[in-house]
């Protein structure tokens, strides 16, 4: 059966990194079908969607309980992907988090120190897919 | 019996409203104990506490679980603060979101989608006292 991926990236946070996921949820299409694509969109603004913010939530959150795996591009602070990060650790999902380390910067202790939580630091989009084949390797079978 | 409130803010995504923080933790204490203070702290910088990462996930979640109540202010993006939501709406715990609207940023819609997430929307230090008499009224007795 075809594994099932959510996606989750920053969107109001800030969209610096749309391109980027873009790219991710292109390689993650190798892997499984992958829920909320839209926000790689270059059409989705900071602003997010039209629909009402209950609506979003209320489907996202049924997509992502719907998922076999949630992966999480974290190099962006982001309310809604931490939220997620939370419901889905709470619900004993698998959570991969995906971590672009520079100088300056450093991903919340909350997320580096949850043990439900893999994280993986990269530097290009180049690094994504050798990571993807190994996490997906040892914890989705 | 003393209110047991929980204090999330931006950490390491972000320390630009540490001083408002501290005056929100003021006002807070008005109500009950305040745990997770060091958040206000001045010398806490942006690269956060000196403990181990996983020290500072378990240690926090165990204050946040035995709070009555969070209060997060949400305004600077974090993914901190947005797990500590995600986990208390899973908890059932009361959830309360302070948010400084300004021209040009949203609350994110999870949050602001979230039926278990009391938003309050605030311009200066001055709202805060008034929102949280209302809020403590009428979601904590």
């Amino acid at each position: 059966m075809k594994m099932i991926i959510y996606f989750a990236g920053a969107i109001r946070g800030g969209r610096a990194d749309q391109a980027l996921y873009l790219q991710i949820i292109e390689l993650l299409r190798g892997h499984g079908t992958v829920l909320t694509e839209h926000i790689g969109d270059a059409g989705l603004t900071q602003s997010g969607e039209e629909q009402s913010d209950a609506f979003t939530h209320d489907r996202d959150l049924e997509w992502l309980r719907s998922a076999d795996v949630l992966v999480a591009e974290v190099t962006t602070p982001s309310l809604g992907v931490g939220y997620e990060i939370g419901r889905s650790v709470e619900w004993g999902k698998t959570v991969i988090a995906l971590y672009r380390a520079a100088e300056g910067r450093r991903l919340s202790g909350m997320i580096a120190g949850c043990r439900g939580v893999i994280v993986r630091e990269y530097q290009t989009i180049d690094d994504i897919a050798p990571i993807l084949t190994e996490v997906f390797q040892r914890y989705s079978h």
